[in-house]
């Protein structure tokens, strides 16, 4: 088992579990507050170190307390946070996960552009990158950035995406070098120029998707389900959390376990049932941070 | 000009400036996030220090991060902080204000049982208390630990309390002893036995409550004015603010200026009016965090 290097965001996650949002000039009691390790480059690194696999971090937090205990928190989950930079007088994300009633959720985002990887941080990274076995990149880093990555990639490792790059240059370098695609509704429109309306037009989509260059491509569908396809079929995975405590990270926990399953020599189709449990796991738990394991994932995973 | 005790909340103010809040499974960007002191007794504290009077705190923090990081900031405004407990195992409150659009708060609050006063604690701070000129009390504290306050406190001292205690008894003991009480609409309904329908009701309850031991008693009136009542009579005073940003903090810095112009032995109208300036500078501004000045509340107060 080598090392998943991920690209992405790190920051402060500040869990607020409420009866619901109060209303203009209320107030409401919060019943439990949890303040973790979050952004989704720590979930999906977080995700790939219960799986089993190294993972290290590029990202970028502030020169603050929070950056502080945001890498001493990562590196407490045995991640390797050397590519991590601490940019001076920046500010740490911050993401307030308002959650509640149970299965709602409202996200308040504080994400600085200081905090967004610029082309330098992942020239710096570039060992780290090159001698990965697999990079994940999170595609709501800025282009440079992104394209910065794929440069540093050896030409043998496995490459898993995470989003629809802003930039069409970028869009292109990613559908080109990537392996394995992940995209949300938004997203499936942004890389195919139009939002499928059904199960059956996200598996359209994805096939159009594997003709740009990836061999896996894991699309949402806006009926509630994933699916992830590959040149020799697909499947179509219905959410398994009917009753869904909060879905923050359930889209890193999927992108981390398919990853670890691909990067495993597993078959996309079972990659793809890892991904699904893992996904279900965390949206059955408030906040964004998985509590996986290779037990929970091989054992829950129906068989194709 | 001597020391002010104020025995209330202190917590950490967590203020986030959004466009609006999203919707259910939504997210929205923080355009500005800012992490101060806060809670009701840290406000207070602050506004009293800002009008040039000593200043201490009782009150209750974690022994967590959160804690170390309020006490240090309460010493930074050069407030007296030796009657703040550190509680093992406790969390700091945690208050997020969630401002925006302009005008439109809402308040989540994290304010753990752990953080609430015991008698304990508030005997512990006795002789601060006993030595104190006057005296600002929170009665959102347990009404025990108000009472202890309330035996601490020396005979020639000023009282100012704050709200409504939930405890019949402890009702009786705040209006016999405190020299003024403050209190919103809902406390003045508790206070009461009913709710004002307007500003003519708020004064025939301000009177009422004056009958009832006070010198001195401001309400706000459910048509966006504070009645502010003595023996002698009682101004009406509209909010100043036409165009409030965020009322957080707007009560705690009318009771901070109220008490220190009534300990510098201002007429009750005076230090109504200083006030309502207080209060409106503090409605004008995202946070609860007062920037007040004695050059303001002088400028500003309107003449009687």
């Amino acid at each position: 088992m080598g090392g998943i290097v991920v690209v992405g965001q790190v920051g402060r996650d500040l869990v607020l579990e409420v009866d619901g949002v109060p209303p203009e000039g209320g107030a409401a009691p919060v019943r439990r507050r949890r303040e973790l390790l979050g952004g989704k480059g720590a979930n999906q690194a977080v995700g790939c170190r219960q799986l089993g696999a190294r993972a290290a971090l590029v990202a970028v937090v502030g020169a603050d307390a929070a950056g502080a205990d945001a890498l001493a928190a990562a590196a407490a989950d045995g991640i390797d946070v050397t590519g991590v930079v601490r940019r001076d007088g920046a500010a740490t994300a911050l993401l307030v996960d308002v959650v509640g009633p149970p299965g709602v959720r409202r996200l308040l985002e504080d994400v600085p552009e200081e905090v967004l990887l610029r082309p330098d941080d992942v020239r710096a990274a570039a060992a780290l990158l090159g001698g990965a076995d697999a990079v994940l990149l999170q595609l709501q880093q800025p282009g440079p950035s992104v394209a910065e990555a794929l440069r540093a990639v050896a030409p043998g490792s496995l490459v898993v995406a995470d989003g629809a790059p802003d930039d069409e240059r970028v869009r292109e370098l990613v559908l080109d070098r990537a392996d394995a695609v992940r995209a949300d509704t938004a997203e499936t429109a942004a890389l195919t120029g139009r939002a499928p309306g059904d199960t059956a037009g996200t598996v359209r989509a994805a096939r159009e998707l594997l003709g740009r260059g990836p061999r896996v491509v894991a699309l949402a569908s806006p009926e509630g389900a994933d699916v992830v396809a590959w040149p020799g079929g697909h499947v179509v995975l219905p959410h398994l959390e009917p009753d869904p405590v909060d879905p923050t990270g359930g889209g890193d926990a999927f992108v981390a376990a398919l990853a670890v399953g691909l990067l495993h020599g597993e078959e996309p189709g079972t990659a793809a049932r890892w991904a699904a449990v893992a996904s279900a796991q965390v949206a059955g738990t408030a906040g964004g941070r998985p509590g996986l394991s290779p037990e929970l994932v091989r054992r829950q995973a129906p068989r194709g």
